[in-house]
């Protein structure tokens, strides 16, 4: 996972910038989208590598394309 | 993952639209990506749910962007 430890970091803004954006804690949107506080954290971190359907889970959430949430 | 079939086999329909763009057999493609043929071919059928980075990985194997990938 190492080679995409950038990639998974800007990820993880995109995500926080979507999060905020929203007006939404973390707490908040892993409600929403069924997923824990902690991960969604670690996700903003770049921490986490989140799936396909994850990625659709947080997009819906957050009420943006999953283009938008990916933001390459 | 149910909620989430569709979403699954769209993508899949699209790695194997810009495998077969690219002139390459699963087998070149796994390859490429360091993902094993099966995988590949159960991934276009939509059984597999890839992460962030497999995405990422075959993005590149492919030289499409990941939205390009993604297809929505």
């Amino acid at each position: 996972m190492e080679k995409y430890a950038n990639d998974l970091k800007k990820l993880g803004n995109n995500i926080r910038l979507h999060r905020e954006r929203a007006g939404l804690s973390q707490e908040a949107l892993g409600f929403k989208a069924d997923l824990h506080r902690t991960y969604i954290s670690q996700l903003e971190l770049g921490q986490r590598n989140p799936s396909y359907t994850t990625l659709c889970k947080l997009a819906n959430a957050l009420n943006v394309s999953i283009y938008n949430l990916i933001g390459k």
